[in-house]
């Protein structure tokens, strides 16, 4: 094996990206329409964020996804980005050609062009991704409204089973693992779902560091208590959680990872927003309603049960 | 010591950067008065880039400089910034109060307002910063004319004098020693001058990566050749390099991280340059000029030596 050098890497990328400029300019300069920047970063850690079986590739496109997952909830299209990585000093020419593929991939898919970035030498891979769009404003974590309807954009729960499965070789019924696995390794934010309906939204939040941390997030910026009345997950994942011994509420409250989000809507937009889901193909839930008060609670059985944030969080 | 989680982390970010929106919505989102948007992101990593006696401190700040020396070196002030950590699981509040410090003296010094940023567990600590201005234009690296002059800021070869005592143990006179570490532990790029004398620069290009690769990349994007005939030291560094058995011309041409940059004028403008460096109290040297051709040589006794790119790169 040839040992690669930060020029040969440079190369690399400025091929898969199709981007000449990759690192041959001081900083980047780009047009922004509209009068306000928006931005996003987040980064991808080999140790805590790369579980097993997962390709390169698909982690370089989950970190992208991550960043388009919030501007998705924010109702903003993500138009350029930066992408910074650190690879040990032994990779393999094939493993960064891997990492900048599913770049690639992600830009196209999101329609993303790439400015720029750095390449580093570290003890492990990381990807940090930078995102920018442009808007007059953004969707609130604040806003929601006293009967105000709570959806989510897809069930929950495959995600936490899929890395439990990943992580701890656990089995399943072929078809659940199969869907479960794919959640972690491919998940689709709702990007056109959240740009189409913005208007209509009062306030939205990406999910993915939990369900139970961006619910008491919004309850607790908006000042009202949030109640959640229906379900939010399907049946094979009942199965699932029985078959393995797993509490289903943590496999959809806490799990995380799934870059789907909330949205509170006024009821008199509800018919608007469930046409545009299915012209969309995007499966969306109502969970529940806003109402005065403060917290989030569960209504099961006509008990309300506090519903705490027990999200990810690192270093825990 | 009590085991910190990432809302600690980031309660401490919060206080110490005066930003109570540090991580509280999905996307940061700005104003930029111009036109375009100037960004760039560099990336600290400990095993690589954070010598031995250098504090946490000093390693936030230098990641932030890295940033500020390529807007200083096109002509533009950064006003945002976006910040991402990654620290072991098992790091003191006390070196992550540190790392916060470094931030917010550096943003103070620089005049940069933090936006947000990310926080996360890895095996190592990484700094990531990525920083935003506004212009409707950079200085290029490309657009040096035949005749231009060609200036640097501040001398060089301490910092890789410096890097070489830090990572050797080496010693040296007091004085040289303490110059030399201070070069590599508390850069401090020629920002304003950069801003001030913008409208003169035919071309500018930072110097970090090293100041050969700098000039051949300068020259190799006006399709121009590069003369160097002045001496871009200082006496004490002759002094410590005879003492030190060391090649003057690699601590001068490929030591890099000097923070420094590298210009080109048309010779009229050179009298008002050299006034507002004097007014600025930034030390300028005129390092040679720009003629047809390609490449970039070292002019020495009549003679002209060709100075390769050999400069920083990762993964050599």
């Amino acid at each position: 094996m040839t040992k690669l050098d930060e020029s040969d890497i440079i190369k690399i990328f400025q091929k898969k990206l199709g981007n000449k400029n990759f690192v041959s300019e001081d900083v980047e300069i780009f047009k922004l329409s509209k009068s306000k920047v928006i931005a996003k970063t987040d980064t991808l850690v080999e140790s805590t964020d790369i579980p097993p079986k997962m390709k390169l590739s698909d982690a370089a496109r989950k970190s992208i996804v991550a960043c388009v997952s919030d501007f998705a909830a924010k109702g903003i299209r993500p138009q350029y980005g930066i992408i910074s990585v650190n690879f040990p000093s032994d990779i393999s020419r094939s493993k960064i050609e891997d990492a900048a593929n599913g770049f690639r991939k992600a830009c196209k898919e999101f329609g993303i062009s790439i400015l720029g970035g750095d390449t580093n030498e570290g003890r492990e891979i990381v990807f940090n991704v930078c995102l920018f769009g442009s808007s007059d404003g953004i969707i609130p974590r604040r806003g929601s409204k006293n009967k105000d309807l709570i959806f989510t954009t897809g069930p929950f729960g495959y995600t936490a089973a899929g890395l439990d499965i990943l992580l701890h070789k656990k089995s399943g019924k072929r078809d659940f693992v199969k869907k479960a696995v794919q959640s972690v390794l491919h998940p689709k934010p709702p990007m056109s779902f959240g740009i189409r309906n913005k208007r209509y939204f009062s306030s939205a939040m990406d999910s993915s560091d939990g369900l139970s941390t961006t619910l008491n997030e919004m309850a607790k910026q908006s000042k009202k208590k949030f109640v959640i009345t229906n379900s939010l997950h399907k049946k094979d994942l009942e199965t699932h959680a029985k078959m393995q011994k797993l509490n289903i509420d943590n496999l959809v409250f806490h799990g995380g990872e799934e870059y789907e989000f909330v949205f509170t809507i006024n009821p008199k937009h509800k018919q608007t927003v469930l046409k545009n889901a299915r012209l969309l193909k995007t499966p969306i839930i109502e969970i529940g309603y806003v109402t005065a008060g403060k917290g989030v609670v569960l209504q099961r059985n006509n008990k309300e049960i506090i519903l705490k944030d027990a999200g990810w969080k690192h270093f825990r």
